[in-house]
């Protein structure tokens, strides 16, 4: 089907979840662009498929489009868009062509724990806990890190920047399709509930008193990470078991929040695994 | 001294050096802009601040300047824009309100190396290799994050996004003041020279046969990492001494080059000191 005037209620409707994430909580529902975040779509999350009419033209009908997303386009309705009304629903300065609209997920920390206890039993879990992040490339770099550390969960509160916002989606590279995450309404509650559960829970904080790389995370764990401006807040810090501490040289007074997540998680991994 | 008019030979002069990295080139010069890395300019470095008249009397008159800004304000001509001026000359959507002209550093290579076997001699060198990083954002990131695990020096291609643009500025946090850094023209030829002063060279590759936190980097490193999207060039990769591999769970292909840089940064300093 074709469709050519941006006045077109599903046209409003990307529109609409691109740019509002009230939007996006309402309808359960989240704009993914690209090619690469297109194919990597979980069947069953797809629910429209948006092309541009060059895109149509020169990759779908001309043979060119790979067999994952071929997959992905058939499992639903796809519209072939104008142009000038795709560039419109994009988000990116240069948009690629194709656009999806996906259905939310959710987990809750019964199941993110259940889940993890089964195939992690052996070695602990680990989660991550993000409290205010800010800047969509932080949460989405760190989920991406996160996937690739192995970790079980991440738990936000609900100032955390929307995952949904299609920036935190890019810089995901697909790995939002596939970590468990939860946002919390309640923070100091999950955090008891995760110590319920032998999580222990870890702050990188300029007060830590132990290295961060000492052999502390055998076990399950779970690391505070804070606002990139204020760091965390000292009602959700002292619910730390153990503060730690990553040094720094220079006159460097704190690292960006990603980095600092890599560097806990990473060395999580190191423990566990060497 | 007051400007009113956006026509002001210093005014455009500003604006060029914001948006042209040429301009940033020959004029040897580049934009600070916020109080957090003003305060920071080394003073022998500064050349000209600007601050918008709503600065000025909200808080320079009002007494609420910094110490540290004081300083710097005091040490060269400052002049007062006309608020809708200054919007224009500033990079951000919601401006401060301070800006300023600074010189730009160059340092050799030669430099780098006697520097740092001065302070270093006695754990090593570590180095970061940037080729072709395009982020703006990930480039402040790895020389914030280099300053940190107190690395001494950053090389990169001349494909790198230019050091002086003003994102790449902000991410650092400062740190762009105060570690060592160099573009080169040749890579091959700088990594070669390296390379004859005892530096090991290490690539982060899928090829990678050797475990990166392996007992590997006692002496003096240096570190590849590869533009975000393609990697490092086979030419560049095929110069290092040794592939290490950081492992990934999941459907994780690669890291975020920033986090990749964090983490071998990271694993070398603990190596070296714990």
């Amino acid at each position: 089907m074709r469709i050519s005037s941006p006045a077109n209620e599903k046209i409003k409707l990307v529109v609409q979840l691109q740019s509002k994430a009230s939007a996006r909580k309402k309808q359960k529902m989240f704009v993914v662009e690209g090619i690469r975040m297109y194919e990597e779509i979980p069947k069953e999350d797809l629910v429209t498929t948006y092309v541009s009419e060059n895109y149509y033209n020169e990759v779908i009908k001309a043979g060119k489009l790979s067999k994952e997303a071929k997959n992905n386009l058939n499992v639903r309705d796809y519209y072939i868009v104008a142009d000038s009304v795709f560039k419109n629903m994009s988000d990116t300065v240069t948009p690629q062509g194709i656009l999806a609209i996906a259905k939310q997920k959710e987990y809750t920390l019964e199941e993110m724990l259940a889940m993890d206890a089964k195939e992690k039993s052996d070695k602990g879990r680990a989660f991550i806990i993000l409290e205010s992040i800010q800047d969509p490339g932080n949460l989405g770099t760190i989920i991406r890190t996160a996937e690739g550390a192995g970790v079980s969960g991440i738990i936000m509160n609900k100032e955390t920047v929307d995952i949904y916002n299609s920036k935190v989606i890019r810089s995901t590279m697909g790995s939002v399709y596939r970590v468990p995450f939860m946002v919390t309404e309640n923070l100091p509650e999950t955090i008891n509930e995760l110590k319920k559960n032998n999580v222990t829970v870890f702050a990188a904080h300029l007060k830590g008193d132990e290295y961060y790389a000492k052999d502390l995370y055998k076990g399950s764990v779970a690391f505070l990470i804070g606002n990139e401006g204020n760091g965390l807040s000292d009602d959700i810090a002292k619910m730390a078991d153990k503060y730690v501490k990553i040094p720094m040289d220079g006159m460097v007074e704190s690292l960006n929040a990603s980095v600092a997540a890599a560097i806990l998680m990473y060395e999580a991994k190191r423990q566990r695994e060497f």
